[in-house]
This record gives structure tokens, C-alpha cells and sequence, in this order.
């Protein structure tokens, strides 16, 4: 493996180990769970599903992978904040969904050359890319890793 | 800047980051708000904090740098659960060790070079990491990246 190589295994790795974790914690968590909130006065566990499906599907923009699955999710999980909304998605519904974005998303970073990962993402100009490389799309999967995390943290307080 | 250098400067970025943010949690957590649990019958603000300060000292280690700077937290924070043990170290202490590791970790990151990051970190054998080369020094940070942000997600839960 050269160095491009080992950096996209251990960003791939690391994406697919949070996917994991949170996997393990929503398997954990019945839907009448998911309806409270992981703290008193915060985000319920159902907004903060529907907000990792919102923010997931804005990176197959960032990545140039193509539309979002599931646009009608970006106005009640990212403009809005929880409870703002009265009709939201049920719970069997977004498991739905974040299960086959899931695969989805997999087999599209499958179909990535390791040179595709190095490139830069499409919210980065092409004159800024040159000064500023490091906004490649690697950065895009890095970043939308330790956002998942920080959730993660949140649901496992659901158990 | 070449792969190597940019990469190096992802990860350097994403974990100066999540400090920051952690910082700025705890900026607006008062030393009684830590004494309070970050759900029901959940792990303190204040275990959090000694936990992150005792995992990150095993960096220390792992990167080869040198001596835990906090021993001593072994103990108390990755070894014991919360409330297990009664006389653990005030918010003031650990919050000045946090602050005085934080700096202390920048400076000895800074000292390693690029090819520095891509050896292999001490807790991998030789033979191992032929096999395994993403098992290197700059792994230990993104896992303890993921580590910190998950944590962070929960600390924000007490302001």
C-alpha cells in the first residue's frame, strides 16, 4: 500500500467503525426511546437520527456523488431545530432510510479511485483549492466522522 | 505541499478543532455544573474531563514521547466506571492539568516530522505493521479525535 492508500484505509475504517457504533446504540434503542430527549431540555433521539440522514445526504453534493436521497429531510433536521416542526418522520421511517443511505453511501465511496479522494469537494473553488488542498474530499469523510461521533456520544444516553 | 503534508494537516486540524470546541464547552461550564451528571444516572461533567485527560496521557505512550504527565489518573478514569471511587482530583485541578497537557501535546506534535507520523505507533509490533501499515502515530490521533468529539457531544449536555 502506498501512503494515499493508507491514509484512505484509515479514514474508511474510522467512518465505518462510527456508522458501527451508532448501529449498535440505535439496535439498543426501541422507537418509543427514540422520542425522548437524551437530556432534559435537548434534542430528542429521533431529530438527531433524521439530522445524521440530512447531513449524510449533503455529501453525496459535496462528493459530486450525485442528488440526495432524501431532500425533504434538510428542512426539519438542519434549518430547523428540534421540536419546531410538528410533523416529522416516524421512527420506522428514518431507520428505513439511514439503513439503505447506508449502503448506499458504502458502495459509493467503493466506486472512488484512491486520486478521487484527493480532489476537491464541490463547495471549494478551483482558485482556492490551489492554496487550500487540504479541502478534498477526504476532508468531507474526516469531518462528517467526528460530527457522527459527537451524536453518538448523545444516543448512547438513550440506553 | 505534498500528500503526506496535507493529510498530516487534516488530522492536525480536525484534532486542534475538537479541542477548541471541548474548550469552549468547558468555558461555559461552571466547576459545580461538572459535578452534575450529563444524563440520568449517567457519567459526571467532571469524569469526562478526567477520563479525556487520562486517555489523551496515553498518547504520550502510544506516540512515543515520552512519560504520562498524570499517572495517576490511570486509576480513577479508565480503569474505574464514575462514582466508584470517592476522592478523585477537584474541577480546578483538572482543568489546569488539561490546560497544561493540551499545550504540552501541541509542542511535542509539532517536534514530529512528516515521516515521523507514519511509523508505527508503540503499541503495534514491527512485524505487525508490515502488514498493517495504517496502524501508524497519526491513527492514534484520529482515533482519539473520534474519542474526544464523542465525549464532547455529551459535556455540551450541561450547559
Amino acid at each position: 500500500m502506498n501512503t494515499d492508500q493508507i491514509i484512505i484505509k484509515m479514514l474508511s475504517d474510522r467512518w465505518h467503525g462510527a456508522i458501527k457504533n451508532f448501529d449498535t446504540a440505535m439496535d439498543a434503542i426501541t422507537d418509543e426511546q427514540l422520542q425522548k430527549e437524551i437530556a432534559p431540555g435537548k434534542n430528542r433521539g429521533i431529530y438527531l437520527l433524521g439530522h445524521l440522514i440530512a447531513v449524510h445526504d449533503d455529501m453525496l453534493i459535496l462528493l459530486g456523488l450525485g442528488d440526495k436521497m432524501y431532500p425533504e429531510l434538510n428542512e426539519p433536521f438542519i434549518k430547523s431545530p428540534d421540536k419546531a416542526i410538528d410533523e416529522i418522520p416516524s421512527a420506522q421511517v428514518l431507520r428505513n432510510c439511514w439503513n439503505k443511505q447506508k449502503e448506499f453511501l458504502t458502495q459509493q465511496f467503493n466506486s472512488l479511485q484512491p486520486v478521487d479522494w484527493f480532489q476537491k469537494h464541490t463547495a471549494v473553488t478551483a482558485e482556492d483549492f490551489i492554496k487550500e488542498p487540504h479541502r478534498n474530499k477526504l476532508n468531507i469523510l474526516l469531518t462528517r466522522t467526528t460530527h457522527l461521533t459527537y451524536h453518538t456520544g448523545q444516543l448512547v444516553l438513550l440506553k
